[in-house]
């Protein structure tokens, strides 16, 4: 039998992606808006690294809280973009977000401890929390709040229960949803004054079309901070991130780290850590996700999806259904078989009010953007 | 406050690796027997097949389980060195065989459930067990079964409380023991009549110098089996492995694994369906290990290290340091900072006995073997 534990939900966006390069391997036509992937390859400085690593043919474990030369980069990073400095020893290199949240959540919380996340959100926030035996409380935001949390919000969950952390990610995944720094700063003061931890996804982090993006870090040195080479940096198939650590938690992460993952690929290391002089073409590939954002905002609309979450960062649309279906999970279904369109399902990130919403991923290509909603405009007439 | 569950042991080896790294970057010459890592590149076909994989700047996340062609590799492999059929369906590649455990874990146990696992052995597997809420049945095995746990052994630990699995490497780290195929048989038989999951540790296999390998699928289809490419493919820094599952676990492990870690590399998936290839190269790695092997077994012993572990398989070599003193922490820590030499010391192993032990690898250059039994030479008489 396996454990109870291990019956989390899946992450429909994987099982669509998988379905959909099965249909792919069979011949088929699919355009890939189901998980949040830039279309845009490896920026030429990171892949250049890449190769002269690979050239020497000396990959290794690494030091298991990340190159020095990584960290050295991830420094200069923060000091460059938000104008704050971060000492080394704060700084953990690692495998993915993924292992950041896995990271975090060991470091920070035991068994039952209750951790409060936004609904819609990210589901491996729900699904990790759950295999590792945590309580996801679940706030379902809305319309009146930007799908954000509030100290209001977080406060009122507290009273219910004590609260032993929050994870908060801004821009959001799947709304695209952007808190200001004000707010930023209300819900860290709010975290002190509860005495939680506050967690900080910031993964999305350079992708910001409307509104201004803040660091966690410049208001608190408390809060764990998450981040990804994925989105901006266009290296999700490298599994490469970092996360920066309050001093109390910097040991704790590396001994479990030690253990759990020995050390981030080298090479991925490597190519990470020359992504960083990569700002010119990255921006070229944002010009392009502000250009498949326009198309969006502008046909979906004529399309019937009459209602769009806010579109602040991210690359993500997420929408409601309800003009066509009450039931997303089919509709996606039969949008990939019969469209050959492949998007998620909102049951992913919304277990009360997902399943009448899709998330649509933006970051490929604006072919693929354009031939999407041409085909939707063919295939949504049959849909309902 | 870290979590209560974040207070496990450190990995010592990756501390002394840590500190191995500084010394060398302060211009200090190291010789590295601290890690388990190869000092032969990785082999030309996978590595060909990693360049001609990031030319074409395409990488992105695949399937949670790994892509096709990795897969069906794998699949290849079973049949050729084992005369074994196991379905792709079965077959899960991983992020190293650190996400392999993991994820047994995860998919296997819920919190509180006893594992057992032989001591000396592979400290991850205790500090992941922990961190997971799990408790590690630590049973200590000496010479009278060659370091190896048998069916005895385990049924005394089930009739103390009850176990709900046991996990086992034959050629064992740090042990170098082998399983003879009967013995392996025999525990798996013994795990089926206790009903608890048997899981079987084989990333050692390919590196077996005395003895006969054998997998624990020729017996079963309801183990687990972990490996990976680190060992005797020489691919540590890629981060790549692989999971053999019973039915039973093949989706939840998939749920999970999307989650936890999305998918594993990817440029890391296509140099290893490659890497199968390479038996050629790997075979003259091999036989390096095998003479360092046979140069350690001729000058140790006449060094003082007079109580050495079988080493039938694996590229370890672990050695009581009581001739020279009972606290091998100390011991390490001085054998790296006067006379260069990172090993491993063997509290990381055995929490019982491992003060007086030390590993070290044998897996680097000859020339590194034989300068650390030089400076050995030159060094011990000052030790004591």
């Amino acid at each position: 039998m396996p454990s109870a534990r291990s019956d989390v939900e899946p992450f429909r966006a994987m099982d669509v992606l998988a379905r959909a390069n099965e249909l792919e391997a069979a011949g088929r036509s699919i355009l890939h808006m189901e998980v949040g992937q830039p279309g845009a390859p490896v920026p030429r400085e990171a892949s250049e690294a890449a190769a002269a690593a690979l050239a020497t043919g000396r990959l290794g474990y690494t030091e298991a809280r990340g190159l020095p030369v990584l960290r050295g980069a991830i420094r200069t990073h923060y000091r460059a973009t938000y104008g704050v400095d971060v000492a080394d020893a704060r700084i953990v290199a690692t495998t993915g977000s993924s292992a950041g949240f896995n990271l975090a959540f060991l470091a920070a919380f035991d068994p039952g401890d209750r951790v409060a996340i936004a609904a819609p959100g990210y589901p491996a926030y729900r699904n990790i929390l759950r295999a590792l035996g945590l309580v996801p409380v679940e706030i379902e935001t809305g319309a009146d709040t930007r799908y954000a949390l509030t100290p209001e919000l977080l406060e009122a969950a507290h009273r219910e229960a004590p609260l032993k952390g929050v994870l908060v990610a801004s821009p959001a995944n799947p709304t695209g949803t952007m808190m200001t720094p004000e707010a930023l700063k209300a819900l860290v003061d709010a975290c002190e004054t509860m005495d939680i931890w506050f967690i900080s996804d910031e993964i999305y982090h350079g992708l910001v079309f409307a509104g201004q993006q803040e660091t966690a870090l410049a208001f608190t040195e408390k809060a764990i901070i998450i981040n990804s080479f994925s989105k901006y940096y266009c290296m999700t198939g490298w599994r490469i991130g970092w996360m920066i650590l309050p001093e109390a938690l910097v040991r704790p992460v590396e001994r479990i780290a030690q253990s759990l993952y020995i050390s981030p690929p080298e090479l991925s290391q490597r190519a990470a850590a020359a992504v960083f002089g990569a700002t010119q073409e990255l921006e070229r590939v944002k010009a392009g996700y502000a250009r498949n954002r326009e198309l969006l905002l502008q046909r979906m609309p004529a399309l019937g999806f009459t209602e769009i979450l806010p579109m602040d960062g991210a690359f993500y649309l997420y929408a409601s259904v309800r003009p066509f279906s009450n039931d997303s999970a089919e509709f996606a279904r039969r949008m990939l078989e019969e469209a050959g369109i492949a998007a998620t399902p909102g049951a992913d990130f919304d277990p009360v009010n997902g399943h009448a919403y899709m998330r649509f991923s933006f970051a490929g290509d604006a072919s693929v953007i354009e031939a999407a909603t041409e085909r939707l405009a063919d295939w949504l007439p049959r849909a309902g």
